[in-house]
């Protein structure tokens, strides 16, 4: 992720004639280098979305600047916009509980630079990874969550999530299912990993019911969260085959690997802003 | 499929010490040459699974005389079991609608001898490939299906499987709903390919909902019909990768490529008796 | 690839900014709707590469005249460019040998139109498939190759694949050597399905290869032909699983299996001009 | 890998007629009660290969006593054979260099019990990962490895591999190669994971050659290590899609994924002795 220092736009407005032409004549103009592009347009809903990457060196302004002046070209074509400067770390905040494999997995993308994000802290509602965490020296955050303590807990999280500047919240096994308020006031911020092939086996023991149903392959799925359980758009999924000699211990096992795979391609396509939103489904420019 | 004449033993029985040694034990009483073994233990219901091939030549004794035998040790451990004989070829009746990819790539296998089997005949509700089956060398059975005539419709397809002699019926995309009487009187004979990763999208039009819900995977699951519409014991499966530029069209079209491929895999591990059927589950034998 | 009327235009040339604001500019001064578009810098060789459809409908000119008009733009950037209009069908010239499983696949597709083509003809150094090809309303033509005939039976080849008019050749597994004189006449135009994972097992017998080297893949490459045997620009290429089980037979039949997907994608990407050749690489558009 | 304490015996042995029904006759006798088993017959080699695991508590009597029993068997059928005991664990010697990402993924699984072993140590030619390991409470060897002192190196790692006590080496990205008495001394100890799809692309700098060659998908190879540098027989393999559009750097970092689940599976087939050496190929029981 530690390229060359540019801006990425991405945008969405109805589909018409002239899109790209406007746009990328807009930067063509400036001089501005683009290192990459790609655009999809959605018949659906009639939508355009588009994704471009500029040289910042190859503009003769700033990101600021550049924002001010693009703002001509979205108000002109109506629209949802965004330009975020590759200089500008992303601040991610990770929620764990007591499995291992999510976390040790991202730890080591971030310690090698590979995934090149602040991990403002870790958040977890067990004790587990303190260790592990701050040997990294990073923040750990313990909010136990019970029963009885669920929005003094969930109002804890919300208020450290704003109070670190995070944009990405990340439940990496978290295990622990979000109050609707929360979902509703963060989406396409708060990414989920779950451990079946949605819209199969959704809600709680999916790897008992992929037993249970005698598949021959099982699989996971990284979406946004949303107040609707396991129902957010799909980032990325994958799977792996199995047979009938695992048990269901073995599809735990075995299903980590595609997990940790998924949710770290799934967050590294939303760190670089790949993923668009279309209603319940997602562009992921690749 | 064309290899050294054979015996394939295939068994369940409740699961004991002993039984490999036994059954093991009483082939080599007579010399005879194991050419390849697997076994299944299944903790959830106490039983044993074995698949035995013996060399034909290596018995002193016909097959009639092998199955005479082993009744002895068969009834000794209460199995469930069959002895086929691979000089016997096995008997397959498609059914096809008007979709060509099952087809064409079953008649590719066939032509090939790699699916080493007699195709009795292949029935259709339209006419589409008499002229490719008739070619091939093959009867074809056009029996129109609708809303009206269906008890009489299965009734001749009833009738057709039982006078052709066949062991196996092939639902290669044929389209229709097979009535509760004709699944229940053929269990574990009737293979149908359905066109999504089962249990996702079961029922009408698969890729639109897999559209619709924008998974990132498309699959293709072989089965064996029971009366419980796309809830029978799962035999194969298989995905493919697409993205958001894909449309519906789109999706109908790779999956044909995956259909074809789980139906070739599945129907060729039944014919060769490498799937026993474990309740609601299969063990597949590699 | 029975899609709305459009014109695909592809290009590459060297890199510098305002290639894709031109080009779109092009388009949209006119009125294109453009329907997808995609674009590749190589950074080592300093080119850009693109392909764009537009609807041909959108345009206020027809194909003659589009290419007129765009010369003006390409001269101006020095591209090496093609129109190609989606109303004039590609035409394909296949070659076999006495392995059907990729004829019947393509025939298939033919058939379906899901690969919109006119095959003018099937060539093959045997008479294996004539009644197949015929019964299809397809010309069989037979050319034996035998160690004495070589030259002429490839200067038989060569005038039937000129006097066709077929723009494409697909060798599918045809199992003999072009010449290198052909092979330097129809650069990017000859495609061959190698049945390794190259470059893994180039020449002779490559599941034999594999098979005592103890790979636990099989691959299958799509290649261009160029006169380096093995050599030419990769198109597509996947694997499949295999095990200490399987021998060499069992290799060479569920090798067909991912030889005929991998042949069908890449053909299917070069008759809708997505492939792009850098070198000895390819740009594969999704 | 914490199953009920059992023992497995594997074995390879000239085949002929009665083996299955001789050893799993001598288990039966005593009520051993087979867990699951494995066979393979070798017909190049005229060799058979098996793999059993038998529940320790069924066996009246222990380890050594069951070892001194079967020798017997043994020696009747000139078999070259062991049996393990899972409630022993085995011991691994881990070597690093820079790269974090196999190091991270198996302390994952270490610290998770799902690799139930003793690390013993690692050891490394760099200081980086001392932090780390000794964080997990193990013993961190820093062994700095020049042109010019490679001899003393490579002995003082053969002595901490002696003196530890450990009966696997494993070459976790240790970027070094060991010297070809290390290799004949250790023979189906040392594990390495090579960052291709061996035969593709041995030797340095893969995926410079992987990009190079303008491959559609990368590999990655886990295999036991010989005097034959990447030549050893393959354990474990597999490939990830790549595009035109992915970089050398690119390439790097998806296959590290690729890498360290091939080395976590192949280690984990080795350490459950499900991996027996057949000449230059693996038998790989699943």
């Amino acid at each position: 992720m530690n390229r060359t220092h540019h801006y990425t736009l991405t945008f969405s407005c109805p589909d018409r004639v002239g899109i790209v032409a406007r746009v990328t004549g807009f930067f063509a103009e400036h001089g501005g280098w683009i290192l990459s592009s790609s655009q999809h347009a959605d018949a659906d809903s009639a939508r355009y979305f588009m994704r471009v990457e500029v040289r910042a060196d190859s503009l003769p302004f700033d990101h600021a600047e550049l924002k001010r002046r693009f703002q001509v070209v979205a108000t002109e074509f109506g629209m949802d916009w965004r330009i975020s400067d590759s200089s500008v770390r992303r601040r991610v905040l990770m929620l764990v509980s007591t499995q291992e494999h999510c976390l040790y997995d991202l730890l080591a993308r971030w310690k090698s630079q590979e995934l090149d994000v602040d991990i403002v802290g870790v958040a977890s509602n067990h004790e587990v990874f303190r260790g592990l965490v701050e040997w990294h020296g990073l923040p750990f955050h313990h909010i136990p969550v019970t029963k009885e303590n669920k929005p003094e807990a969930f109002a804890k999280l919300e208020a450290l999530f704003e109070s670190s500047g995070a944009d990405t919240m990340v439940l990496a096994r978290y295990m622990q299912i979000l109050p609707p308020s929360l979902c509703r006031k963060y989406p396409g911020q708060i990414i989920n990993i779950h451990h079946s092939f949605l819209p199969s086996f959704a809600g709680a023991k999916p790897y008992h019911q992929a037993w249970d149903r005698g598949v021959k392959l099982i699989g996971a799925t990284c979406h946004y969260v949303t107040e609707d359980l396991d129902e957010g758009p799909i980032i990325e999924q994958d799977v792996m085959r199995i047979d009938h000699s695992d048990s269901v211990e073995d599809l735990v096992r075995c299903g980590k690997d595609v997990e940790k795979g998924v949710l770290a391609r799934g967050l590294r396509n939303h760190l670089e802003d790949r993923i668009l939103i279309n209603g319940h489904r997602t562009i992921v420019f690749g």
